[in-house]
């Protein structure tokens, strides 16, 4: 761990830097009994960065006030269908840091991006060739691929959960009732192989009328994010991959709120005109749609 | 500010390295278009140590959500009467870190300490000698003082705010009724003299029922407090001081939850027997009670 406590600032008399550092020493010791040592690491860390950071901006007393008010904002807005918690560690970066972290890459593994906080447990089981639109709305989407591991074999009965927001930029746990739209999950055939339908990917702002909302305004931020489609995909003995694909040629690739997007997941979704002939004979009419290709690699688990 | 964007981790691949002070680097920049130098700095620093205290103790995603369910939890728990914010603040030094910041050592000024949660705007005013006690059980104490500025000259109509919690460990916020009790604010007189009764402060746990509470047994840390006296004093002129008095003898001095303790701040409560005459003629019967000098030197504002 870096030696946060040694943070100096020279227009500082030695003794107010030395009240400042003992002050942490003794937060720090208070912490010494804690059984477990992870959560000691982990208590002692938060101890170790938060009061650097108060030492470095040299916080007011006003500003640790507007700080309180802010986390409690985001407190009280967060409930079971809003996560201001986690809007508000995606767009500082920190979820993307943490997956970062815990994603180290690994040969050709598939990169995994940020969870979002618009995932839900139980969505649909769909069949290969499903559809998960459901009541969302948007222009439909074959997407297909192979889920493999690094060596190049196929894995049968990947779990696949896929979910995204409808053309209004809309998750369904957003909407005023209860339906259960844009998320469903499958699994890859004995060849590693899966497709469905879903609807193309369009760009939408996360929930931006609470606190963070307020932040991003205040700091010059924009809350739209980069068009995409949100994959996690489990298989017995390989690392739980949590991604999304992205659309190439979106304007917000380079802007994405939340710090998502890398390049190895940006996809090509290829336009369809009206009356293209669809993989599986589903008749869509007078209705364009578009294909994507996601071959899924998937890391061994415990890299 | 210290550069955190360089933690090393020499177990890391440089790669990886690369990946996540890359990734520090977007987020920063992204908040580059801050049109206040001030917020910028602020949302500046809290990136940078964010994402070094990440890196540092290399957050799992288990931690990650346990640590998004820990602060939603801080946040459902805390309303009108109940800030837990500001009670994980205190119990991770945060708070007395602030005070440390903004109010340097100045001649001899009285030392600050923690603002604490159960501050009340608008606590009713007595004169020089009411009781602050109202519904609050306790021994009687007679509390006097001066306030003088640091070149000792006497600062009348200082404004005094003082608040204290009952002999059970209570504020009257933590009633379960409306009842005002145990604060109040007062005047010093033309020679900057003041004097009130109050009642002797004894030890209580901070509210441990939450989640900061959770944090703290897991941690092996006590909500203990040691027992103190809230003084906020302002006057025209002069560095607010926000403080509490201590009590000599008190076991708890060195193991305070919130790290309130200055040992400038420790006073002598004398114990009165029963029967001692009062100083303001007060008939107090057969009950005990204790009297405390507390002499107040505010700096100028300012420094």
């Amino acid at each position: 761990m870096s030696d946060a406590t040694s943070t100096t600032h020279h227009d500082l008399s030695p003794e107010q830097q030395a009240r400042e550092a003992e002050l942490v020493h003794t937060v720090l010791d208070s912490f010494g009994s804690t059984t477990s040592p992870r959560l000691r690491e982990l208590v002692q860390g938060v101890v170790t960065h938060l009061h650097a950071f108060l030492r470095d901006v040299r916080l007011t007393e006003e500003e640790w006030k507007q700080g309180i008010d802010f986390l409690t904002a985001v407190g009280h807005i967060t409930d079971e269908r809003r996560q201001e918690f986690i809007l508000l560690s995606d767009t500082l970066g920190a979820s993307m840091q943490t997956i970062a972290i815990n994603n180290e890459a690994y040969a050709d593994a598939t990169e995994a991006t940020v969870f979002g906080p618009f995932f839900v447990e139980d969505a649909p089981r769909i069949d290969l060739g499903g559809d998960i639109a459901g009541a969302a709305s948007g222009q439909p989407c074959w997407v297909e691929g192979t889920v493999t591991d690094t060596d190049g074999n196929a894995v049968p009965g990947a779990r696949i959960e896929v979910w995204e927001a409808d053309e209004d930029g809309f998750y369904d746990v957003q909407y005023d009732d209860d339906r259960i739209a844009g998320r469903a999950h499958l699994f890859s055939d004995d060849e590693g192989r899966y497709h469905f339908w879903a609807i193309t990917p369009t760009p939408y702002p996360i929930p931006h009328d609470g606190p963070v909302g307020r932040m991003l305004a205040a700091t010059g931020r924009s809350p739209m994010r980069a068009s995409h489609l949100h994959f996690m995909v489990t298989a017995e003995g390989r690392r739980t991959l949590v991604t999304h694909i992205f659309v190439r040629g979106d304007e917000l690739l380079d802007k994405d709120s939340v710090f998502g997007v890398k390049e190895s997941l940006v996809m090509d979704f290829v336009e369809q005109p009206a009356g293209t002939p669809t993989p599986d004979g589903r008749d869509l009419a007078d209705t364009a749609w578009s294909r994507v290709r996601f071959d899924i690699v998937l890391a061994p688990d415990g890299v």
